[in-house]
């Protein structure tokens, strides 16, 4: 245990083929806070772990590190689905998850947090392209850039987790403080396209969109899953 | 050189105490691009990075490696001041300059840039708080999201690279690669509180942005930058 008394924790869940954006949005943003929380990047032992881009991240602590976080977020990822039977992240999301005041996903974060059983019956958010698999697993999709549901707070897509972190800095800390973190990163968005056109957004697109990342990772869910049968079931993905 | 004939280099310069967010940003959206193009996290050498934020990354090839990228992009952040005397990094930045079809800075990276002579009249955009260092340095501020002036685009800070990314994105592939990737990030962002009001952002807000980061670094300004006595001397710093 290296937690003081003192500080609160704010615990980002690393693990195999996570998407960076979906770590180092809320990170960017909550490292900002300063005293007493301190921000770490978590993961169940220190080796470098490669994300779905082409670079490694190395976790500063692990697991049995940080045993009472205040916060806990898990980003989302292509892994996100071999996440769902991880067992030493799901052990520990579930167990630190009760004295947590918070616990937050990006993304398909959302699928191992619903995998523990604590999204049940709530309404959470996640990429627009898995609300069917959300579902399965017992949570109720809700669109928009970020869902509170008592201490969940779940974000859309990868970079919803930016707009969320600021939404939880101030639940932290203030508005105030908030904004000023926002200036600092010069958050003012102009998406050089505009924002996403959703009535253009099909069946066609879903399809094409499931194609890489999460998406070609559930297609081999029955051996990435095959310790949890019970999710195999409900993902209707069981023999 | 691992560089294979066909492929595009991405290369995202590395160097310590960078702003994450400033590197992951473009890498997460340019990792989208896929054939020809390759995204690479390059530094003097492959030796763990530490960031602003508390996590290290690793730069999956040297300077060595690829010396004929056709994108270089330098991220911002505290260790900007050092950069601009970062004597392999300027070497590097100066060399791949001249054969690559896009130069790009996100933030406080437009320094370190600037510092090479390259941005030398032209209009160049910044972190908000540091256009004055820029002018300094011979560019001239433009107070856009991100500003696009021969080879080079330049992006005012952190989150901006993440704009300026899109754009980029568009440029090299087309506007339909680079919407589909905003889809797949799913970048329509919410602001919690709105975007930044600039009308409230003054002389105060600014002493207490420079306070930390880049700001602080500055102070130092006469050690870090003791081997670049010309830029001490435009930066009105000279002894």
């Amino acid at each position: 245990m290296v937690s003081e008394n003192t500080t609160r924790w704010i615990a980002l869940l690393a693990y195999p083929e996570l998407t960076l954006l979906d770590l180092v949005g809320p990170l960017q943003i909550l490292r900002g806070l300063g005293a007493p929380f301190r921000t770490a990047v978590v993961g169940e032992n220190l080796k470098p772990i490669l994300t779905d881009t082409s670079v490694c991240i190395t976790p500063q602590m692990t697991f049995a590190d940080i045993q009472d976080p205040d916060v806990i977020i898990i980003p989302g990822g292509p892994g996100s689905v071999a996440a769902m039977a991880n067992h030493a992240l799901q052990t520990y999301l579930k167990a630190t998850a009760e004295s947590a005041t918070v616990v937050a996903s990006v993304c398909t974060g959302a699928l191992p947090l619903a995998a523990t059983g604590l999204l049940e019956g709530r309404r959470v958010s996640v990429h627009w392209a898995y609300a069917r698999e959300l579902e399965l697993l017992g949570a109720r999709y809700e669109r928009a850039r970020f869902t509170e549901d008592g201490k969940f707070i779940t974000s859309a897509g990868v970079s919803a987790g930016i707009d969320m972190a600021l939404h939880l800095a101030a639940k932290l800390a203030g508005q105030e403080i908030s904004q000023r973190i926002q200036l600092g990163l010069e958050y003012d968005p102009q998406p050089p396209f505009g924002g996403i056109d959703w009535t253009q957004v099909g069946e066609k697109e879903l399809t094409r969109q499931r194609r890489g990342g999460t998406g070609a990772r559930l297609t081999q869910a029955q051996e990435l899953l095959a310790e949890r049968p019970d999710l195999l079931q409900r993902l209707r993905l069981g023999r």
